[in-house]
Formats: C-alpha cells, sequence, structure tokens
C-alpha cells in the first residue's frame, strides 16, 4: 500500500465514514488559530488553494463553484421574489457572491462567528469576495443563532445556513431552537436553506434535520443532491424547507434568461437535482 | 496533518489528479496475480467489500450501484428495443445483472478479458453475480477487442464498455479502431455506451474520446454525469453514442413502469443526467 508522505499531501481522515481523502500540495500558505477554530490555508498542485478548518476541507478553487451554485441559485429561483436575504455562516464569502447576482435581492446579511475566515478569503480566494463590497452586503461577524434569535418576525425571504459539520461552532445551527427563530424571521413565501451532508454518508443526520425542521412547522422540504469532490463520498445536498404549504416550483422562465455566468447550475440541473435518487426517497419514506 | 497506518488503510493515490482516496480496511481477503493484472480483495468497516485493481480502487460493495446503474439503464432505455446487448469488461458481472432487468433483452454476452475478476467477484460479491446463469447470458473469458473486430456486422443493438482506466489492458478500448469495429457491429438504432471517467477532471480525455466516436461515425453523443464515490472527484460519467442520427430521446413511459428495483436510476436521474452542468457544454462546444 501507499504511504503519503504527510509533507507532501494534506489528508482529511473521516472517522465516521471509514474514509480519508488527499491532496497533493504545494506549500503550507498560512495558519492560524482563531478563538472559534484553526484555520489553514495551502496551495495544492491541482486543486488551487485550500482552506481548512479544524482538519476538515472546507473550500478549494477547483470546486467550490458545486457547493456555492446549489446552495444559492435552487433556492433563490424557487421563491417568487427575494428580497432580503440572510446567509449564516458563509464566511468565505461565495455564497455571497452567488445571491448577489440577484437583481431582486435589495439586500443580504451574512452572519459567520469568525472573521478569520473571511480574512483568508480575501487573500487567498479573491474571487469569491468580488461582491463583498456590493451596497446590498452587510458583512458581519457574529452569533448567527443570536442573529436569528433576535430578528424582526417577517422581515426575511431566504435564509442560507452555510454553516460547517454539526459539531464545534456549526452545531447550534441543526436544531429545533434555530429552525423555530427562522421560521418566525421568515416572510410568508420564505425559504429556509441549509447543506444538509452526505446523503450516501450521513442520511441519519439528514434524516434527522428533516424532521427537526417539519417539527417547528415547515410545510415541504426537497432535498437536492450535488457533486461536492473534496467531502466525503463525494456526494453532497442541500435541503430546502418552505415556510408555507403548496410548494410553488421555482422560476424556471428566470432561470433560464439568468444573464449571469455559473460553472455547475443551470435550469436542467435545477429540475434534475429535485429528482431523488431511490435510496434516498425510501430513507426519507420510512 | 495526518498519517494514514497502512495496515488499516488502503490508499488509492491519483497521481494525475493530485488527490488520494483511502478506505478503512478490517483485512485483506486475497490477492491474485492473474496474467493481466494485480486483483485485492479487501473487507472495508463502511463500505463493505473492496477490489482493486493494479492499484485502483475498482468496486466496492456500499456504492456499486451508481456506476452499474448509470452505464446500463440510461442506454437500454434510450433504444427502442434493445434484443441483443455486448458487454466488453464488465467482469464483475454488476453491469450484465442490471441488463438482464430489463425483459427486452434477450441476449447478452459479457466478454472480459481477465476471469479471475469474476472468480473474484462470485466469491466476494455474489450478489452482483446473481444473474450470471440466466439463460440469456453468456459470460466469456477473451479479448473484447477481436470479439468486437470479428462481430458479424448489424447484428448487436447495445455494446456497453464496461473497461478500466485507458492503460493496461483497457486502454485499447479508446481509440478508432475500436469505435469502428462497434460502428459496424450495431443494427440501425445501436447504441454504444462507454464509462468516460471524471468531466471535472478528465475533461481532455473525455473530449478525445467524444471526437473519437464522432470521428469514426457516431451521430449523437450524450455524455451523463452521476456520482461514484471512489473515483476520483466522485463525479463520473458514462456517454452515449447512436449509430443514427436524430436521437429519440428515451422510453420514459418503460423506465417509469419498470418493475425492477434499483438504488439510484429512475426517470426523474435519467432526465437530470442528461441536463449537462454548464462547465460541461463549455469545453464540448469548444
Amino acid at each position: 500500500m501507499t504511504n503519503l508522505d504527510q509533507t507532501t499531501w494534506f489528508t482529511e481522515v473521516s472517522d465516521r465514514d471509514g474514509s480519508a481523502f488527499s491532496l497533493r500540495i504545494n506549500k503550507k500558505l498560512e495558519e492560524k488559530q482563531s478563538p472559534f477554530q484553526k484555520v489553514e490555508m495551502y496551495e495544492t498542485t491541482d486543486f488551487g488553494n485550500l482552506m481548512i478548518i479544524d482538519g476538515c476541507t472546507m473550500v478549494t478553487t477547483r470546486e467550490n463553484f458545486f457547493y456555492h451554485e446549489m446552495i444559492s441559485h435552487p433556492a433563490l429561483y424557487s421563491h417568487t421574489n427575494p428580497k432580503n436575504v440572510v446567509i449564516i455562516g458563509g464566511g468565505d464569502c461565495g455564497t455571497l457572491r452567488e445571491v448577489l447576482k440577484h437583481p431582486a435581492v435589495e439586500t443580504v446579511h451574512q452572519i459567520d462567528i469568525d472573521a478569520v475566515v473571511t480574512e483568508m478569503a480575501l487573500k487567498y480566494f479573491p474571487e469569491l469576495c468580488e461582491s463583498n463590497n456590493d451596497p446590498r452586503a452587510t458583512v458581519m461577524f457574529d452569533d448567527g443563532i443570536k442573529f436569528m434569535a433576535d430578528a424582526a418576525p417577517e422581515s426575511i425571504d431566504i435564509i442560507i445556513v452555510d454553516g460547517t459539520d454539526p459539531v464545534g461552532p456549526g452545531e447550534g445551527l441543526f436544531n429545533h431552537a434555530f429552525y423555530t427563530s427562522c421560521l418566525k424571521a421568515l416572510r410568508s413565501g420564505g425559504i429556509l436553506v441549509q447543506q444538509s451532508e452526505s446523503p450516501l454518508m450521513h442520511m441519519p443526520l439528514l434524516v434527522e434535520m428533516r424532521d427537526a425542521m417539519q417539527d417547528v412547522g415547515f410545510a415541504d422540504l426537497q432535498t437536492l443532491p450535488f457533486p461536492q469532490p473534496i467531502y466525503p463520498s463525494g456526494l453532497w445536498s442541500v435541503t430546502l424547507a418552505r415556510k408555507d404549504e403548496n410548494f410553488a416550483g421555482f422560476r424556471e422562465h428566470d432561470a433560464n434568461s439568468a444573464n449571469f455566468d455559473t460553472e455547475y447550475y443551470n435550469t436542467g440541473i435545477h429540475l434534475g437535482a429535485l429528482a431523488t435518487p431511490n435510496f434516498m426517497k425510501r430513507a426519507f419514506n420510512k
């Protein structure tokens, strides 16, 4: 078997999955311990720059587009008129950039607990931060859970939870209290969308999350799978939850005539992601 | 960084991709050097049994369904009446099993060069081999390139090329001579389908393959992406090539009323896989 020389490879071991993923690196760029987590930056040989948080691969230059597009555009195009958007987490600013591509959007508040993540993104993923100075954007460093608890009722159209796994600072983003805050803060027609782990590897967690969303009163759920090469299994998902019943599909015509570029997302991809693989259907219907 | 103890992990390094993928193992089950390649079998902690050929991860119990379903059902349902099917490679017999689920199929010839692969599959993936004794199936161990060169003209409805990467024994399955044999052997309405690597990581190879298919006279090409967790990037593809022009879509009604089980494939997944991500469209249109 092959031993990876750990001076030229970064390896993330996923103990819960029995798998590990490695990227070959040219050099370490920087490391910083924030009050919340350790952030490391590497330059890889084939994936561009790489951000690691507490040992977990988070973002690479080469393939972050799958995630950032799929956590943004399906939700934005599923809302009839998304004016006010909140992003919880999202410190690399890639989601913010995608959201701001939508002309209907009037305000976006991004609340990430850790300013160091954005500091690193500004240095090593400047393309993800290119819309940070859009006058519609407010980039805050604060506790997203508290932000949602304090939010004015019926003041937000879309809440995007772009957080880490449900451990560490991200843990409180997966429970009933948080989802209750979100439901209350959404206007009628509002949508909550959250990264929801790997449908292949983490189905119990995904089902638990969907159950919690339904328990607090979200009316319709859709879990959309998509490729995410650097995360365990390479298959990831977002889950959309509607405040109201009668899921209205999405603004397919607007998506077709979008005047901005995407690398992965298009109308067909959106429709395709709404087709649930059989193994997921079975797990959801149990 | 993390050093993986190579007594408890199997690691495949993909030099061309600058990435590596590891699975945690309980034990090595068997190793056999065939005249063509080295076949190793492991029991993993989370993915069931694992087959390695010449150091590359090939099949696991847990997630082979993505690949086997996607190399079979889209092609089978895209043909109006697929009676005679040939599988080149496919020694683990998982593709054979999927093909035989289709009632229209009258004969399937599987030609893998290496009997050791099937010997191992019978022992460690018996579920993939459960249709090997179907009276419609002929399992042969021979040179698939020669088989296709010698095939009677216009005698086959679907050719499935379920081979390894274009190195070693699989190399001759990616060139003009082989595709010319395939085109000649297909009946009118016939379809060639081949695993076509990772659209994210191996686009030059994929484009070269599509060009070669078109050069020899295949009329319509469709590259369908799908998740494949153990292969580099976790995003893989199959490419369908039609003998005749005027691509006729697929038998959606039949797919909807299929009386067999699948884990991944359904009509929505098929339609979704026909939606090409933007980055692939751009590469194909260059």
